[in-house]
C-alpha cells in the first residue's frame, strides 16, 4: 500500500498502533488525526471500533461523527453499544436519518434487512434517458448508497426493473428508461439469512441487489463491499467451530481473556465429558489389556486415525454444505461416495500398518511371538475403523442440519470424540475374534 | 430469489442440475438456454466451467462465446484449460484481447496482477468535468470493467489521483478534473498475495482498487466483485487444510473419485507415520502398564484432550493471521496470553477428571485400592498436556509462516499427532513420579 501525503502516514500509524491500544489511548490518537485523514479513518472502522470511540466523546463531539455514517452503518454502531446508550445515540441523527435507522433496527443482524441500505437510486419507466440523469444528479445529494444500479419502481414502490448507470450513460437521450431496463431483476428476500446472499452475490457477480418485502416492494439494496465482510465473518465463525469452540465474535487480541476462556472451556469440557466414555470402554476390556499389554500400544494410533479420518469427511461435507455446492438432498450421493474413500482410505492405513508391525518383528520380539496376529489385528481395525469415521464424520454435519443446527459444530473433535468410543469397541472386539485361543 | 420470465426458470433448472450433470449433459443443457440468458449463465459460471463448456464446443461456437469474456476471465480460463489446447482458445480472441490476455498470464493466478482487469477508465489531470464525462461516454464503448472509479494518469501512465465517477457527476461542469480529484489513492502493488489484496479490501470499502508496479504505473484494476471470490476460496483452502488434508481446489462433488482420495491419504498417511511413534512411546512404558494397567485406561481420554486443547489454539491464531488481526511480531503476546489460557483449561479438566475418579471410586472399586493417586495422576497430567497442547497449538503457525509454510497446514489433526506423543510422555512420567513406592 504506498501512499503520498504525510498525513496519511499518521493515518498509518494510528491504524498499525490500534489493536494494542487502550480505548482511551484510540480516542487519543483518533483526535490526532488531521480532520479529512480522520473521516477516512473513522469510516474504515469496524461498527465495534466506531462505537467504542463515539461513546468515548463528548455529545457535540458524537453528533459531528454519527452523522458522518449511512443509516446501515448506524444500526449496526447501535446494535454494537450497550442497551442504555443507544437512545442517546439515536437522539444525535436527524429525523429522516433517525426514521431509517429504527427501520433497519427491527431486522436481525444476520439477515439481508439487516444489511441493508434504504438509500438507493430510483427511477420511474416512463422517463427519458436525459430526464432520468439529471433526475439521478439531483438524488446524488442525498448521501445515496450507490448510483450504479437504479431501480425502476411504480407508483406502489413496486420493482419493475433495474438499469445500471453506466447503460443509462450510453443511451440515446431520447429513450424511455422502460425500454432499456432488465426486467428479470435477481432480488432478496428481506428475511433471507446472510449466509445464503453472500452464496448469491458469489453466483452473480452484481455490484448491488435490491431487497424486496412479498409484494416485491423495495425496502433497500445490499452492496457487495458488505458481502465482503460477511463472507470473512461466516468463514471465521466456521473456521472456529470447527476448530472446536463457539465462535469468538471478536478479533482474537480484542477478546476479554474470561470470555475467551469461557468459550473454549464450554466445548473442552464437553469434549472431555464425551471422551470419558472412552476410560469406561477401556474398562470393559481391562481383562484383555492385563493379558496382551500389547494391545495397549496400538490404542492411540488406532483411535486416532478414526479422528483424523472423520476431521476430513466432515471438513469436507460442513464447507460443501456452507458454499451451497451440496444439499441435504445429496446426503446419499455422499454417503456413498464417502463409504468408498474410507474403505480406500481404511486399506491404505491398515497395509501401513500391517507393514509396520511385520517389519519391526523382524529385528525384533517386541511385538511377542504372535506378531502375525497383532499385525492382522491392527490392519482389520484400522480398515474398520477409518471407514466408520468417514461415514461419521460425512452424515453427521447433514444430521445437524436437518435437525436446524449449524453443521459446523460437527468439529475435528467433536467427531474425534464420537469415533473413539466406537474405535475402542471395534478394536478390542476384532483383537477377541482375530487372537482368540492364542493371546486371548 | 424471484424470477420474472418463464426463460429464466430454464436457467433455474439448468443451474440446479449443474453439479449432477456429465460435461456433455452439460453442453445440451446449455444450448437448450434461449441466447440472452445463456449469455447471463454463462458468466455466472467458474472459470473451470466455462473452460469445460467451451472446449466441449466446435470453433465457430467456441470463438462466439469466449468474446463474451473480459480479458480476466479469459486469462483465467485459459488457466483452466489443459495446457495443449491453450494456444487455440488464444487464436480465438481478438488482437487488442489477445494482447492483454498474454500479459495477465505471465502473473501467477494467485497475485494481484492475476485478479485484474486491464480495462479500467482513465483521465488526464487538465480536463473540465465537462470534457471529462463525455470522453468517458467515448470509453464506455470499449466493455470497461468499471466507470465507476476513473484513473487520473499523467503521460507516462503513473497515477496521480482518482475520481469516482459519483464526484465527477456532481461537480461544477467547468472544474478541472485535477481539482476534485484524491490524490491519497490506495494502490495495490502487482506482485501481493491475493489474500493480502482481500484484506485491503476489507480495510477499505472500495469498488475497485488499481494496481501499479514500482514506477506507480497504473497496470490494471482489482474490483469488488472478484474479491467476494478470492476470499470464499481463500477461506475453504485454509479450512480443508484444518480439516487436515490438502486443498481439493474443486467442488466437493465434482472432483474425481481419485484424485480426492489422493489429497486425503497424503496427509492421512504423514499424519499416521506420525502417529506411529505413540506406540513407539507406548512400548517403553509397557512395563508399567503391565503393573499398572489402570492407567492404560485413561490414554485416550489424556491424548484427546491435548489434542482438542492444541486445536482450538492453533485454530484461533491460524484465522487471526489469515485475517491480519495478528502478525508475526505478536507472538510473544500471544503466548503469554494461550499461557494463561492453557492454564486456566487444564485446570479446569484437571479438576473434573479428578472429581470423576473420586465419585467413580465411592461406588466401584475399578480403579482399585490406590484410587487417590489414579486421580491425582490424571489431574496433574491434565493440567500439563492441555497447558502444552495449547502453547504448541499457538505457536506453531507463527513457525510455520515464519518458515514460509502456509500457517493453515497446522490443523487440529496435525497439531494433535505432535502433541500425542508428548502427551504419552508427560501422563507416564507424571505416573511414575506420583506412583512411586506403590502401584508403580
Amino acid at each position: 500500500m504506498e501512499r503520498t501525503t504525510t498525513a496519511d502516514v499518521e493515518a498509518a500509524d494510528v491504524r498499525e498502533a490500534w489493536a494494542v491500544l487502550s480505548p482511551e489511548e484510540r480516542l487519543e490518537g483518533f483526535r490526532l488525526l488531521p480532520r479529512d485523514e480522520a473521516s477516512d479513518f473513522f469510516l474504515s472502522l469496524t461498527a465495534r471500533e466506531q462505537a467504542d470511540v463515539l461513546l468515548g466523546m463528548w455529545a457535540g463531539e458524537r453528533r459531528a461523527w454519527i452523522r458522518l455514517l449511512p443509516p446501515d452503518d448506524v444500526a449496526d454502531v447501535v446494535q454494537e453499544a450497550p442497551e442504555e446508550e443507544r437512545d442517546e445515540l439515536l437522539a444525535l441523527l436527524d429525523d429522516r436519518t433517525r426514521t431509517e435507522v429504527v427501520a433497519l433496527l427491527a431486522y436481525a443482524e444476520d439477515d439481508a434487512g439487516g444489511l441493508m441500505s434504504p438509500r438507493f437510486a430510483r427511477l420511474r419507466p416512463d422517463m427519458s434517458v436525459d430526464e432520468a440523469i439529471s433526475y439521478l444528479r439531483r438524488q446524488t445529494r442525498e448521501r445515496l448508497e450507490t448510483i450504479y444500479y437504479v431501480y425502476v419502481l411504480d407508483a406502489e414502490q413496486r420493482l419493475l426493473g433495474v438499469v445500471s448507470f453506466r447503460d443509462l450513460f450510453s443511451a440515446p437521450p431520447d429513450k424511455r428508461v422502460r425500454d432499456i431496463m432488465r426486467e428479470d431483476v435477481v432480488t432478496i428476500p428481506e428475511e433471507m439469512d446472510q449466509e445464503q446472499v453472500s452464496q448469491i452475490f458469489a453466483e452473480h457477480d452484481f455490484l448491488a441487489m435490491p431487497v424486496v418485502d412479498r409484494e416485491r416492494r423495495v425496502k433497500g439494496i445490499v452492496t457487495v463491499d458488505d458481502i465482503v465482510d460477511v463472507v470473512t465473518e461466516e468463514a471465521t465463525e466456521d473456521i472456529q467451530k470447527l476448530g472446536g469452540m463457539e465462535a469468538l465474535d471478536a478479533p482474537y487480541l480484542e477478546i476479554g481473556f474470561l470470555a475467551m476462556v469461557r468459550k473454549r472451556a464450554g466445548w473442552l469440557s464437553a469434549l472431555f465429558l464425551g471422551e470419558m466414555l472412552t476410560a469406561t470402554a477401556m474398562g470393559r476390556f481391562e481383562a484383555e489389556i492385563a493379558r496382551a499389554v500389547v494391545l495397549a500400544l496400538f490404542v492411540p494410533l488406532i483411535i486416532s486415525s478414526g479422528g483424523n479420518s472423520g476431521s476430513q469427511a466432515s471438513t469436507l461435507v460442513i464447507r460443501a454444505l456452507a458454499l451451497g455446492e451440496v444439499t441435504l438432498r445429496d446426503w446419499w450421493r455422499v454417503m456413498r461416495r464417502e463409504f468408498a474413500a474410507g474403505l480406500a482410505l481404511g486399506s491404505i492405513l491398515g497395509s501401513i500398518g500391517f507393514l509396520r508391525i511385520t517389519i519391526w518383528s523382524a529385528f525384533s520380539t517386541i511385538y511377542g511371538p504372535h506378531w502375525r496376529l497383532v499385525a492382522l489385528t491392527v490392519a482389520l481395525a484400522l480398515v474398520g475403523i477409518v471407514l466408520w469415521g468417514t461415514l461419521v464424520g460425512s452424515l453427521l454435519p447433514f444430521g445437524l442440519r436437518r435437525l436446524g443446527f449449524d453443521p459446523a459444530a460437527s468439529s475435528a473433535p467433536f467427531v474425534a470424540t464420537l469415533v473413539d468410543v466406537t474405535g475402542l469397541v471395534i478394536y478390542f472386539t476384532v483383537a477377541l475374534v482375530v487372537m482368540h485361543g492364542s493371546l486371548l
